[in-house]
């Protein structure tokens, strides 16, 4: 039977401020990335959020970023290979730790913002990323932008790497995602949303803005969690999915993809 | 064979930022603790001082403390129980995870600074602490002011506490330091130094301030790295433990105490 | 003719955080504390901030805090008096900078949560706090709890201390406010808030939780706007004291208290 | 008769770490670059490091940079022109703050690492910076890198721009300098160093890495002053500068350039 797991990021507020519905959008979801405290999340939030995915059984990530919590994680840094690696060996521990500290395991690793984007398209980031991961735990799975140097990384390392996919955006012929700068490459129109990731799942393939056919292996598909039209969203996409016969789960640790 | 534990903090530099000797005072104590980004320390910092620590084959611990970079976590701050128990597991975990990233095995924990004194005579700040470690793994030992409220709430959380005891401080009638601000606290005749340490690790017991016997186990002795004086206290504290027939060796977690 | 001032906390969000309905609630206050980044806020948020402010026509003052951003500013921290006066310095010059940049004038400083609670009782922190604003501007006003060590130091070092009383706290005999913790300490209906700020505003005293009769001067009134209840409050209040021909006006620079 | 300033960073130290030997340093410059707490530098150093600067009558300047305590502000950040203006006021206000507090009056800015090298080169950031500069005090200069973008943009905004040279750094035939990571890009020959100043100041022009004579005015050198040979240059530069009859001066908000 088809699957395909939808993730969302979770546990975004720091100290007093909140962000996201986690409470709602999590009922929609088979795996979570929860903030680490470099762009968001805080230890007392992060534990709240590990309690919440073990009481409703998604998979658990831990969601790492650039130390930039003033820019929310989504300006670009110029930091080392070293300093990558440790930055996420650093939150993923520490993500780790409040999993096994309230009887869970951790699942996998989404590299949240800037530094998700530009390891899509850097090797050697997207590899101190993927080192940073099999040296905590080999087992633990990447989630990475389809077909993008995360990806590769995490062949290349001994980890594995699950395809990401977005519903509303448009991919250019080598596979990736088409520059958000660029017309056409947010894509609005809700029914041509679910048919994309209907098509993704279903055949592995879509067709680029220029009207090719490229290989898109979609292991899990990315679920907004910010606002209500989102939350509108996962919910419909899980009524699409399973009236297609799709079945929504999470990719664990026990199960090869 | 009577054995004693020294302990030393390490890894207190941040970013540019570097302090202590730590290359040098590593080669006369048994056990290091290592700061965790809270009140010094980043993961880059934290990589290299685990590194270091397995190379020498020192026991390693994690040194968790107040967020308060600004005061390197000397500063007394009012937090909540579910505070300091995440903060501590935080920490924890992030250090736990370059400590096996790195082939190694995480053993202790003491706590730094303000939120080490606070925790001596505050038993629900010290309970947290303790449900923290018991929480992320029950074999961790916990380095506690001897007969203080950590080594109380370590037992009954259920994890091994293990007795500080400082060569230079004297002690009230119960065991506990005298304050810093009260005259005669801090002893400053080195082999008056020398001997307190013997009679506590030798006879389990001192004479405090005011001339009464107390009990005192010594588990491990604090020293520290931070300058000249210190390190030469370092060396000579091992020629005479070792002249005296006393190991020096860290209590790991295969060690009942 | 009688006046008063009502003063609001703005501009506390953070980065991708925000917080509080500053928009609304400045239509029914006459001056405004806005966040310095130690507790809430940043440079971006302060630009902004100011700029609403002076369009809105407001008295704006700096809102400095402790340095803790995850606590919100709201956790006693015990700082020297030289730190507590340097980061009231840095703080205050940082609003200032905005305020000048976009052509307005720093009218007064209120310090924020812990810090302003501390040092309503710690003269040593009060007379830190008066002398760093004194340093600045002398001219400036600091806004600081009724009949406190906060108005007691402003008058010690020479600068203005306005006289802050809140609509919802009960009084001690001493004058200053009842603990949260004590029951009876806050007022819950509504009417006699009004009651209770008309009877300050006009004879200039108020009856003690225990019945006394003592004096409050009440320079400004604090005023939150966190939520629906607070916004429908300052609008009420506002009517309320116009029907009683009080005047809403800040105590600027140029008028004599 | 021709002068020259010499200006150097300080108070660059951050909480318990301290860097840098400021005050050996600072008798052999004119004019010094305060830390302003983003890359390092606290309140309390920086207050400690106005009063030093005050007391030995070097013209005091404001030394901002992109928010990275960790990367020491040397890490390129892209953040939108909004975003550095605010953090320049932001940094610059708190500054003049304690220079004002002080009794003295702030002379100049210059932005800090990777802040300096990226609007060097990136007209929009540099202008951002200008602006910011304006908008606080349209007298203050701006310390930029010789015939850069940060030059060209104080001159458009309004402010004045001081030219600064390095001694050590071969130019390209624009009247950059030359990239690190290029051959022969840093002269490590001391009278070679020496020999470029002079010819800068008294001829204003200089010989590119490839031969050709390019114009560059030289306003103000920079002075290092971490480590011990960075002393021994600035005194030997001072001793050659009044041999050659060139007074070493600050280029203040009174004296046009």
């Amino acid at each position: 039977m088809l699957s395909v797991d939808l993730n969302c990021d979770m546990g975004e507020g720091f100290g007093n401020y909140s962000i996201g519905n986690d409470r709602d959008i999590i009922n929609y979801v088979s795996s979570v990335n929860i903030a680490c405290g470099f762009h968001a999340g805080d230890p007392v939030i992060m534990d709240k959020t590990v309690k919440l995915a073990l009481e409703k059984g998604v998979a658990i990530g831990a969601h790492p970023a650039f130390p930039d919590l003033l820019g929310f994680g989504r300006r670009n840094m110029i930091v080392s290979s070293d300093e990558a690696k440790a930055y996420v060996i650093y939150q993923v521990g520490a993500l780790k730790a409040f999993v096994e500290a309230n009887g869970g395991e951790l699942n996998h690793v989404k590299p949240h913002g800037a530094l998700y984007n530009m390891a899509a398209s850097d090797y050697k980031l997207a590899r101190a990323i993927a080192e940073a991961i099999y040296d905590i735990d080999s087992s633990l799975s990447l989630i990475g932008l389809a077909n993008s140097k995360l990806i590769e990384a995490a062949a290349e390392v001994g980890i594995k790497g699950l395809n990401e996919v977005f519903a509303d955006r448009a991919h250019s012929c080598d596979g990736t995602l088409v520059s958000r700068s660029i017309a056409g490459s947010v894509i609005h129109d809700v029914n041509q949303c679910y048919n994309r990731v209907l098509g993704m799942v279903k055949e592995g393939k879509i067709k680029s803005m220029y009207g090719k056919d490229i290989v898109v292996k979609a292991d899990t598909i990315c679920i907004h969690g910010d606002n209500e039209m989102a939350l509108e969203f996962a919910k419909n996409i899980n009524i699409k999915l399973k009236e297609e016969g799709i079945s929504i789960k999470s990719i664990n640790k026990g199960r090869r993809v």
